[in-house]
């Protein structure tokens, strides 16, 4: 890449740097775990119906309790540990976070999980008491479980100012107010939360999970955040930080961290690097900086001249070369070509009004004429003449990713876009979406297609779902169906706080709401 | 107790508070766990044979490797996590301090130990490199094992900056050089080093172990202290704090705390407080500190007063209660009334020494009488007229013990006890001693009976015995036919720098040293 570029990139980013916000929470009570197989992986948490509160009790031999903090919080956990008597050892303890019940209820161990075990929220340390402690580490968790593992006949050991310095870059008082339906009132409440435990010095994809600043995500926060905290810096200021990271002649990556120092994961996804482009788009339009949009316009235009120029064949098809990672969906057996034909027409449109605002058209003469083609393409080869439906790979499958993308992209009129979704809901041959990421463009697509009830139907079949199942916030990965399912082979390694979940906020707010106030800001929280 | 008096002893505990000499200690290099039966506790720690030194490996799996800071050490343990590549996610790290092989070459699971778990030193917990930490709890230990648990595919971790800041209050620049035979400066090493890294805020029996300040173990660790550090102060502040706790009409305990603030454990062990006076009486005349002696003498001869005038019968026989804690040795079945005959008369005179120093005859001239009966009573009933031979309970028996102890308070003569001694050893119906604290008591009544050779043989078979082992300190519990030897049921748990077995430098430096030149102090340490 550019140094000079690089380094510019990289001081934008740092004048941009959040004041991160600290709050100190303390327990809402304490809660047992009770199984219970109607609730949410198998687990409930009752109120403890305790005669002596766990900050007066007294303990002298192994126990443990559980504490509810009543919401989901990301910070620096907090104690003292205070004795009567006589301190003749230390004592062990064991400190357990969980986002949700399961975390807390169940065994951590054997674990078989595909990506590192440092993950899990626990760790195990001895204490002197009397004893303040602060973990080191930044836990995200509403629920902790406190095991006393060795205290002493000798004396009583007993909790104090059990609390938790939390961290967020949003503005809870600037929160604009929801004037939204009842209905979805609590949803948005989950999807705020959400997304402030997200704020912190980037967007993070999830605060306990990977704490990485990923452009698929931070498009989707930043929507979420363009009716809620509108933390327009926080955007501007991860835009620049992927981007500084963009080579001159490849794809970007599609990630980024800030810790130790500004870097980048290198995980270059073909169809996320080219939403640069919309996302850049969707902050200038949004903010009226046009000058960001400037200096990041050949970052955002690179992405699709590399993928145009290189992976669209002769009938105007995007074909994937097989050496990038390609995501859309986590659905295993989807074929993806279709999806992100949609997707490239999709980010040419949004390069096409990019150029407008900045009078940049004479550079995407090409890129215009490349979206005729693809549209074209589309039209002729991928839609089948029996049915009319979007088919993607030599077994034309049937998917809702081509679809949902292929409207995005404008292919289709409304009418027909709504049509396509309406036949696709018949039928049982199509590849169903599985992440909450995918589900955000259905419902992107429906609203695109005049489809309100429908969209406002997902919103309470999926969203609404994780609600009824006791959700604080929402999750990285939710099937109805099985509440075990994890991308990693195992449940307690998924993020249970992930923010492109959080976009059901974006859509009551933008399109079913009444308009709001100029003054209709600031929260309780 | 006496509050004025307290709150003054108090006050003097705290004018010689000790300042703490901080001290960075490194690794002296890895080493690698074999089993060897031969070897203490049949484990054997070779030099590791690596091409890349620990602290220039990369781990991206998970690993472990074992240090050896070459010698035994107190103080916080600190190290650097360093990471090459993306940090994609925490480190989970579990360490592991050890004192001798086994706690660090052994699985701590499943733990059956009747002390507090809490006192194996071990911790799990997670970091985010690149990060420096201390751990907060204080650990002694030589070895420490570094288990890196869950790294991650995208970076390398590497290791920097591991150490450890010792702590001691003992002044190495002012040690008095070793001026003893050859044969015993190896265990005169290992003496000093146990007794110094004792010697913390006050002199522990043991810095990993009970980290409590007992009048037995200052008793021994002042004798050897006398001839190496000469670190009186913390001699007088333990007499003082452990005279704060004293009631006035009951025995005073036999142990005391520090933290969180200045107390006691209340164990009072009858024979124990007896050994008051004498341990003030040397610290005074080692020092000239008559003042002191003044103000503890009340304290040191209440012990005497409550015993003599409560437990000792017409016959001039001291007579167990049953509601004390009679210690004298770990050895199950051993009758200690004998034992407690010769402590108390061993009391009375050091008492009695201390009268005429204070001139304070006066006060005493009922417990001279005492001593005298004790004396005869012991003669005429506990010595068995056909053998010549002491013995203990209803059962008559021959003991270690009650010789070891009557022979100090000088009931027979140098001759007479030779004698006695010499012919104990002839025997196998005699009860041997146990524990070291017991040991130190034998040689110490030997050399009274002019056995130099004798004693020399015991320091060379108990403590010489484990040099050969390896021992970096001298340990709470050493049996040289059971290496796995645990008065808390788990090896793991002994205490394996424990002071009271220190005072073979008491010994050597004293009885078998050239005369110490008056410069010649200080060490390379």
């Amino acid at each position: 890449m550019n140094i000079d570029e690089q380094k510019l990139f990289l001081e934008r980013a740092e004048e941009d740097r959040p004041v991160l916000i600290q709050k100190v929470y303390y327990p809402k009570g304490e809660v047992v775990a009770q199984a219970s197989p109607a609730d949410f992986q198998g687990w409930r948490l009752d109120p403890a119906i305790e005669t002596v509160p766990y900050d007066s009790r007294r303990w002298n031999t192994d126990g443990v309790f559980i504490l509810d903090f009543g919401e989901h919080i990301v910070g620096h956990f907090q104690f003292s540990i205070l004795a009567e008597g006589v301190v003749d050892a230390p004592v062990r303890l064991r400190l357990i976070f969980g986002e949700v019940p399961s975390e807390v209820c169940e065994p951590l161990e054997p674990y078989h999980g595909s990506l590192s075990r440092a993950w899990l929220q626990d760790e195990t340390f001895n204490v002197l008491p009397p004893e303040t402690r602060s973990i080191s580490r930044r836990m995200a968790f509403r629920y902790v479980k406190l095991e006393i593992i060795a205290p002493s006949k000798s004396f009583h050991v007993r909790f104090a100012d059990i609390s938790c310095l939390a961290t967020t870059s949003a503005r809870w008082d600037r929160l604009i107010a929801y004037r939204g339906p009842d209905e979805f009132k609590a949803m948005d409440g989950i999807c705020v939360r959400t997304l402030a435990n997200c704020e912190q010095e980037v967007f993070e994809d999830g605060p306990k999970r990977d704490r990485r600043l990923w452009l698929s995500d931070v498009r989707l926060q930043a929507m979420a955040d363009e009716v809620t905290f509108k933390n327009d810096s926080l955007v501007r200021r991860c835009l620049y930080l992927l981007a500084a990271f963009a080579p001159e002649d490849e794809l970007m990556p599609s990630d980024a961290y800030i810790y130790p120092k500004p870097g980048t994961g290198a995980c270059t996804v073909l169809d996320i690097s080219l939403l640069f482009a919309p996302t850049l788009l969707d902050y200038a339009k949004r903010t009226g900086d046009w000058q960001t949009a400037r200096e990041l316009w050949p970052t955002a235009k690179r992405q699709i001249d590399l993928v145009g120029s290189r992976h669209v064949d002769a009938r105007g098809l995007f074909v994937d070369p097989g050496n990038y990672w390609v995501f859309v969906d986590w659905r295993e057996g989807l074929h993806k070509e279709a999806a992100v034909q949609g997707i490239m027409i999709y980010v040419l449109g949004s390069l096409s009004e990019l150029a407008v605002h900045l009078g940049t058209q004479n550079e995407i003469v090409g890129l215009a004429e490349l979206r005729k083609k693809m549209v074209a393409g589309a039209i002729q080869h991928l839609k089948d003449p029996q049915t009319g439906l979007f088919v993607s790979g030599p077994d034309r499958q049937l998917s809702w990713a081509s679809h949902v993308w292929l409207i995005l992209g404008g292919v289709v009129t409304v009418q027909e876009g709504r049509d396509l979704l309406l036949r696709l809901r018949e039928r049982n041959d199509v590849i169903l979406p599985a992440c909450l990421y995918l589900f955000h463009y259905v419902v992107e697509a429906m609203l695109k297609c005049d489809m309100q009830q429908e969209a406002l139907d997902l919103l309470r079949k999926y969203w609404g779902g994780m609600v009824k199942a006791g959700a604080s916030t929402f999750w990285e990965v939710y099937d109805p169906e099985n509440h075990h399912l994890s991308p990693y082979n195992d449940h307690h390694l998924n993020s249970y706080c992930h923010a492109l979940s959080c976009t059901p906020s974006y859509f009551i707010r933008k399109y079913f709401s009444a308009p709001t106030a100029g003054n209709d800001r600031g929260s309780k929280e």
